[in-house]
């Protein structure tokens, strides 16, 4: 009956594993989560930035349980509920999490508007140019085609690092943009071992960029082992993945 | 040399024309417009919605002159120059608007945190699934798969519309939601001439609301007249055109 894709091991692992064990109490915000999900590891990492409580919940979305459904009728982690109303999509998840946290100590939004823009315009970047590429490159299996996307990936970070005010993509401040990219960054060793992707070849500043980014202690405390990753990254490289995400790719649909 | 795109007629017609002619005295925003583009719309009718003041400049995109290419590289229009900093992408400006110029007569986002949340999920519903949709059934030649995408444009209508709570999206104030969709729904006799498409298929209450957001008066006010749009669209609907969203719906890519 169920998809492939169901089977994940069923919990965070690692550093990850003991951040959900200091979040199991009830709070006002409950986190749904699949340590394994990049769009779940943004809206964590916002979490762990600001210091928002929240309650940790995992969920198997691959399983489309009536309970979860009920969260997110699209059946996608991440979701949260927050006083008993639901929402998903990380981005948009993030964003509400500035509007109902205002940001007295920290934010991932710039406080002038143009900067703010800015940040929107380049993690508008991040979903649309660099997150679709590494997708299409790790489902790819032809050849030819795959060093295509190879190089179209490159294009969409080397884009994105000549905008790199440094320390991270805005400066002094952790910003949206780190945020939505980070997690391909901890997972780019997927193309790595597989697509022929190097950190050093996307250009001056890539590495030691992407470095910062995976030595941030929200991303830290949001990451879990790498050896539970292999199985799922598997049927993605396989071309054998069920997910929406996985679908969608194939049949050159936007997600 | 230039593109089939690139012939279009020079400037705004009928009621778009009048607003034009109104917003010609130099300002600190100016707005980058093509008359025809849909997203150059979804601008126009916020700065419109929020009497926001503004100067109109026509570009041809299509052109890629080197004065707007140093407002936005990636050549599309619309674009915004405010206070010397150039800003583009539909909705990040939309966003723009609402930060620099706050909401205090008027805004196209609500108040309160979790209502703005669920105004930015379904744009992104309209951007994600509404407008490639309809991209993808004017671009399409093969019958058969016009069926399969007039299917398609109507099931993500239908989710939309099932959300619909009235006289607007989000109810009596004219939101975000409302501003993404309109610009589509006074485009939507090019699919209901060409495609098969048609308002009362798509179910109950959907023609309703499409006549309300065609005869909102920022919508009206941003409207040229048809003929002059029948010349563009038949590009698209032999799936001729060149411009940077007929080559990403044509590739399978998001844009
Ligand atoms: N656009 C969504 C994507 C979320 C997503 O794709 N989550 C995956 C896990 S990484 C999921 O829940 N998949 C379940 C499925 O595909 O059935 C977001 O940004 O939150
Ligand atoms: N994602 C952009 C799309 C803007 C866009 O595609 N504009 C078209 C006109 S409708 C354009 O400038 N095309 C020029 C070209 O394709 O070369 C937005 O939301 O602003």
């Amino acid at each position: 009956m169920g998809l492939p894709d169901e089977n994940i091991h069923p919990h965070a692992t690692g550093r990850a594993a003991t951040t959900v064990a200091e979040h199991q109490e009830p709070q006002d915000l409950i986190f749904y989560s699949g340590w394994f999900c990049p769009y779940v590891q943004r809206v964590w990492i916002v979490l762990e930035e600001r210091g928002i409580p929240y309650q940790y919940k995992e969920v198997n979305p691959y399983k489309k349980e009536a309970h979860f459904l009920a969260i997110n009728p699209k059946g996608l982690v991440p979701a949260i509920e927050y006083k008993g109303r639901a929402l998903y999509e990380s981005l948009t998840i993030c964003e509400f999490l500035e509007d109902a946290f205002p940001p007295s100590t920290s934010s991932v939004l710039p406080a002038d508007p143009f900067d703010r823009a800015l940040v929107r315009l380049w993690t508008d970047h991040v979903n649309k140019q660099v997150v679709p590429a590494y997708m299409r490159l790790i489902q790819q299996q032809d050849a030819q085609k795959q060093r295509d996307l190879l190089a179209e990936l490159t294009k969409a970070l080397q884009t994105l690092c000549a905008q790199v005010k440094g320390p991270y993509f805005f400066g002094e401040q952790f910003t949206l943009v780190d945020v939505a990219l980070a997690p391909w960054v901890t997972r780019d060793w997927v193309v790595a071992e597989h697509r022929g992707y190097s950190r050093e070849a996307v250009g001056a500043g890539w590495a030691e960029y992407a470095a910062r980014l995976e030595s941030r202690e929200s991303v830290v405390k949001t990451q879990s082992e790498r050896v539970h990753f292999t199985e799922i990254y598997g049927r993605y490289l396989r071309d054998e993945a069920q997910s929406e995400g996985a679908k969608a790719i194939r049949a050159g649909r936007s997600f």
